[in-house]
């Protein structure tokens, strides 16, 4: 008696650079009806076509430039509901069984807070009754409906967040994430021509890669996948080739210590000079900072030189004006001395789980950058990474120099 | 002691040129407030902007030429879906509450007709809810959910009939189309500049004049305002000048017979000679043009002559080829004669009610276009509207004769 295989249960998901035109919407059906083809059941999530959500932002902000968040929420998810139609569309073409919904019908239920929704829970009875009838299931990403039955986003990197949290509540063997790149880089390629793609990564070193600059996957997504153990499979939308898995425990006995090399240059650094070198003066800072809503990355306390020390931190480019009038309120108040910033700072950093167990991972850093008469500003690590802040022009060399040192243009998995 | 009177509420329905882009939406958005600021509660049904729907339709083209309905409606519906929120946006920055819903929010309930549902019953709950709260509530024309839960359109005109849908469910004072023209004119004012715009009009001339040619207002949403005895204001969306008020009896005594003039030339027509003159063939041939969804206008039969006679009938030029092909095999099958077509035929339209009570009309009408030289091809009337199929050369010229011979250039009313 032969048993019968049950089919898999996949779900796809489309970003905006692979559905930006009626051609690759037509390229992305066809890699979708392939797989429907081998009896699997297909979930696909798919974001707006190529720069929509961006159009929409600014047609949006011509009329108002502080637009409520609910009718932004509006707008927005047309965008993703207009890709889901026509792929649809595309589907039907073909002669292959679909249908589309938006984030609302399919039962996708979010918290209320606008633009940056979180998902609660998802009803999944009306996708399963469509996977019954053969049907493949286009859900339109990033967005969703409220508690109180409004059209709620789920903010940027959104539809990764969808797709994994529909790979969740269907319980789905594998979610596949299709991109522009086609997997996960030992580093940005177009800086170092050498880098390799990982065939594995685990969700952490994923998630350090990620908060550090390397901009394939969001990290709320990874966080959610991570938690509910979903492997992720990053893979490019034109190419054939397997790409990075994302799992928990990748399938390698011993794995290079470093596994990737990252630069971010969206930073600037502050530094208040002439702290009293007081208990509690640092915290009073950054709680200040914090409450303003200005996301404070690294910080640097210097060797405190009589009863004054210097306190340095890096703040997003965005929130530098914020930040540097908020840091002067403070300097008054607690009687410092002058703050300045600097906008010609990078941040590299190497992640890599295996640095939990490898002694020396920090000092190779370092010696190796030293060795290049590249000087450190600033310095944080983590458990699997180190960060180090470099002069601007010094970023790209410093990538280049820790991916050769780290012989991350070696690396086979 | 004084009674506080209670404050009015009023629907308005802003056509896709009056929010065809970010000015003129802050243009409606200045409208819209001026009537909310008076106390009066507004509900606003807005149209896509511009061209959104046809360059929707375009793409869709463009991936699937038979795109399925269920997804047209899918995209098509965004095109509201984003004029709505914008427009919400827009009276937002000047201070003043207000919400925007999709048709489905609202509960705009249809049939599950796609691309031409009927709406079945509207729970004006939500929307009365959002009014009591002192907001705005502006609704996406042209759209609804279908009793099956998907999102449906309206087809043409769609969204003066969510508007005068609207305005019979929430029993309205008023009910106010903006749209590009002022009102509703005597005739087409780029024929014949002497074209009066009319202040009054009743339901059935506008019914007439819509069917004819005239293209301000969609039938089905007239029909509906007739039904309920909403009067219709028609007006400029740019202009602050009264417009034209559709109603069932005109506050006026004694009306001019002749209300309008209209020419419509997007028909052709098909003669079907040497036809046998017996009981049952003209039906047997409308029967099957019927089946076939050729929409069959005028139909003449000429005396018959012997034992056969001609028959000539008008269909819309897009359906020619097709009622050609079932008039030929038609005219085998019944052992007629030649089938023959023409395309340069225009169709010129005189409406009004008074008609009904005044003799005499027609004969001025035929007697009017001899003097002038225009043959008549064929002629067809009704209660309140003759109409005749002249050469499409003289179409305009008709126009001018029977506008000035019924003396509408002298219109008051």
């Amino acid at each position: 008696m032969q048993i019968k295989r049950k089919n898999k249960l996949i779900v796809q998901k489309y970003g905006g650079s692979s559905v930006a035109n009626p051609e690759k919407i037509e390229k992305a059906a066809k890699r979708v009806i392939a797989y429907a083809k081998r009896r699997n059941r297909v979930v696909v999530v798919i974001s707006a076509m190529g720069d929509t959500t961006d159009d929409l932002v600014e047609l949006a902000k011509q009329i108002n430039p502080l637009p409520s968040e609910r009718e932004m929420d509006m707008l927005m998810s047309t965008g993703e509901q207009i890709s889901s139609a026509l792929l649809a569309m595309a589907i039907h073409k073909r002669g292959v069984k679909a249908i589309s919904f938006t984030g609302a019908q399919v039962g996708i239920i979010t918290d209320t807070d606008h633009t940056q929704a979180k998902i609660l829970k998802i009803e999944t009875d009306r996708i399963k009754r469509e996977l019954t009838k053969g049907k493949i299931v286009i859900v339109a990403g990033f967005q969703g409906l409220s508690t109180a039955l409004e059209i709620t986003t789920l903010g940027r990197g959104g539809s990764d967040l969808s797709a994994v949290a529909l790979a969740v509540a269907l319980n789905a063997d594998v979610c596949e994430i299709y991109t522009d790149v086609d997997g996960i880089y030992t580093t940005d390629p177009r800086i170092e021509p050498g880098a390799r793609k990982l065939k594995y990564i685990t969700f952490d070193e994923m998630l350090e890669l990620a908060s550090r600059g390397a901009q394939v996957m969001h990290t709320r997504a990874v966080e959610v996948a991570k938690k509910f153990n979903i492997p992720l499979h990053v893979r490019g939308s034109f190419s054939k080739k397997e790409g990075t898995i994302i799992m928990e425990k990748p399938p390698v006995i011993e794995e290079p210590v470093v596994r990737g090399v990252t630069l971010a240059d969206s930073e600037a650094k502050i530094t208040l000079s002439e702290v009293p070198d007081k208990p509690g003066i640092a915290a009073s800072i950054f709680t200040i900072l914090a409450r303003k809503s200005v996301n404070v990355d690294m910080i640097v306390q210097n060797v405190s030189h009589k009863r004054y020390t210097d306190i340095s931190f890096t703040v997003p480019k965005k929130d530098l004006k914020k930040a540097i009038k908020i840091s002067r309120q403070m300097s008054r108040s607690i009687k410092a001395g002058a703050v300045t910033s600097d906008e010609t700072i990078a941040k590299v950093s190497i992640v890599g789980v295996g640095m939990k167990s490898h002694s020396g991972v920090a000092a190779k850093c370092f010696s190796l950058l030293a060795k290049n008469r590249i000087n450190i500003d600033m310095i944080s690590t983590s458990e699997i990474s180190i960060s180090c802040v470099v002069k601007k022009d010094a970023g790209k060399k410093a990538v280049k120099v820790l991916h050769k040192g780290f012989k991350l243009d070696k690396i086979k998995t």
